[in-house]
């Protein structure tokens, strides 16, 4: 990665959570304390390191993120949540930061308690490891059923100087908005305010993380956090106008390349497949459907197939509540069309329908013939992979 | 079955549509006009017969069911709605029956034109074969991905008159209210007015086909027909009262049985899962948690390998919209307690879980600890078999 970021340093260690002995403890440092902005899991049901981190991150400022693997600290009642707190204070016992300013996280297995001494532990050998080279091997730390490391950076002028992004995700199964199961980090030396940055780290997170989706499940411990620590220099981004689209566009190509980065490396996924919905009334009803097509059990293992059942397609889009009119439908199965005024089109070939989905990326269109306005959303196929993966998972 | 039911004959032939030569298509007939009432997929993509039968249906009255496997009729345009009607007109032709009496169904493949020249044929042939026993063998010829036929029985007495409700369907994938897809047919000889079989209907299916999900798609063609012709001679049910709560409870032992015969045949199940929900503030809290659970792809195949990950289940309540505090929450895999105030029982023993999730009919029961209220649904385990089944359905 030729992306300089600077002003951060990060490490991971195996403290021994996982059985495999991979690593599974990052630990991640901004030199001066950076702005912060964060997003949650909605699931009710919140990991006791997202209770904690969201308070920590209320003040807007964050200078360490802790993040362990193999274990997700949720469903652990009060035990939990102080587990989380000793985590936040062995970070604080070895570094110079403000207790309030540690950022924790962790994913895994829900339901089991945390062993905080082997995480403590763990917190004084990475914070020994700490060095700017570190951020590929804390992206390794939080992996779980992932199969790769999930980087992805970006650099851009602001006012004559060189600023840089690096992000890192992890995330393969449950996996949907709001936000899909997955951590991510995102460390900028952009100078900018707190609130251009939520206002940016919002807007990204729509047209990434949540327009993704594995399996339909929302997990308890999702998060995705932005620390601009300002040490480009640059002029403070404090409102809109280029500085802030600058910034904003090189986020968004981040977040969007870990987001597609998820979905190909979905549990047991053969195939990448981009649904996108146009000719809509509006963004919001071209989301719905191209959501419901991503959703649909039906059309993920059709395409594992290579199988052209357009059918499951327009029959998704009437399950997703959306309005249209059946007989203005086009489906597109990559550059081909396959149906035309809601059936399907006369010469249809399935031979080449086929060699369409036989691909390993897949682009299924829909155009509703009822506006101008699209979305694209992204998904994998479901094999049996997936089912393997999730019958043994902890056993 | 010893069930009887005066005045209806079926029958079913296979026509040609399939290519394995099974029956593909069924017949049924009253010897008098029934009275009518019928439920409709909410997909709003509808299947030409879907259409057809709503408009023919709207009277009250229906004489004969024509009913075809192995091509749905969906996505077919107005050729698919004429060759709807052709195969209506196909019925009057051979039978006593009005047009405007006949219902239409088809079932299978989306958006393939209708062979309609078998059809008609198929209907000749079929009409000469009806006879009183012909029931079962009608309920073999709607079958699709089904491995058994769906039958189920009910008699009882009214005014000291026997009746008899005779119920079959069809389904195992696509399967999500509302209605699931799946065709089901009801006769009864019971005399009802046409408001209290509505009534009736709309009440049983909201805790049969309404209270399951196999894949949470619901199809095109969707349809559940209940007929009753009155030659049972008992004084007509016009209004609640003992009369129609003895008939709604038999109706209702019918179509839980199909339904839960369906999601015993869910593609690739090898399990059957029951989910209830106790302990709700109301019945609607109660029925969504317990669809979200029903839904999870992590619990159903967590279920399948017989992992007692309960995480999942808690986190699938999380994700259903529902209120409730998690310190409250007591989770059951079937009679064994291992979540008590949101967190593993102390105790808790993973071989004890384990042995309960590896029945093939398991339960799985949550206390949401906030009311009286409850919901049962209906699932099944998600297994490679899915995906073999889907891959490959048209090829």
């Amino acid at each position: 990665m030729s992306i300089s970021v600077k002003g951060f340093k990060a490490a991971s260690v195996s403290c021994g959570i996982k059985k495999s002995g991979r690593p599974d403890l990052s630990l991640i440092y901004s030199e001066v304390p950076a702005v912060a902005s964060a997003v949650f899991t909605k699931n009710s049901v919140k990991a006791a390191p997202v209770l904690l981190s969201m308070k920590n991150s209320k003040n807007g400022c964050i200078s360490a993120v802790v993040a362990n693997s193999g274990n997700a600290n949720a469903a652990t009642g009060r035990e939990g949540y102080k587990n989380a707190e000793k985590t936040a204070s062995a970070v604080a016992a070895e570094l110079p930061v403000r207790l309030g300013d540690v950022f924790v996280c962790s994913t895994g297995v829900i339901g089991v308690k945390l062993p905080v001494a082997k995480i403590i532990a763990g917190v004084k050998a990475a914070a020994r490891r700490l060095r700017p080279e570190g951020l590929e091997e804390a992206a390794r730390g939080i992996m779980t059923t992932d199969t790769f490391i999930k980087t992805a950076g970006a650099g851009l002028k602001l006012g004559g100087r060189k600023c840089g992004i690096f992000g890192m995700a992890k995330g393969s199964g449950m996996i949907h908005p709001d936000l899909a199961t997955m951590l991510c980090f995102i460390l900028t030396d952009v100078s900018i305010s707190k609130q251009m940055l939520d206002a940016a780290l919002r807007a990204c997170v729509k047209e990434s993380f949540n327009s993704i989706t594995v399996d339909g499940d929302t997990s308890t411990n999702d998060t995705a956090l932005c620390l601009a620590n300002g040490m480009a220099g640059n002029k403070p981004v404090k409102s809109s106008g280029s500085g802030y689209n600058a910034f904003l566009k090189a986020l968004s190509s981040v977040m969007v390349s870990l987001a597609k980065q998820i979905v190909r490396d979905g549990e047991g996924a053969s195939k990448f497949l981009e649904i996108e919905v146009k000719g809509a009334a509006d963004e919001k009803t071209a989301r719905a459907a191209a959501m419901a097509i991503a959703k649909s059990l039906l059309v993920k293992t059709a395409a594992y197939g290579g199988d052209p059942n357009w059918g499951r397609v327009l029959s998704a889009v009437g399950n997703s509540g959306v309005k249209f009119r059946e007989e203005r439908i086009k489906i597109f199965f990559g550059g081909l069309k396959v149906v035309s005024g809601g059936t399907e089109l006369k010469g249809f070939s399935e031979k080449k329908a086929h060699l369409a989905l036989a691909e390993k990326e897949v682009r299924i269109t829909v155009d509703l013939g009822a506006g101008k306005k699209s979305a694209k959303v992204w998904t994998c196929d479901l094999t049996e992979g997936y089912i393997k993966i999730n019958a043994h998972y902890r056993t």
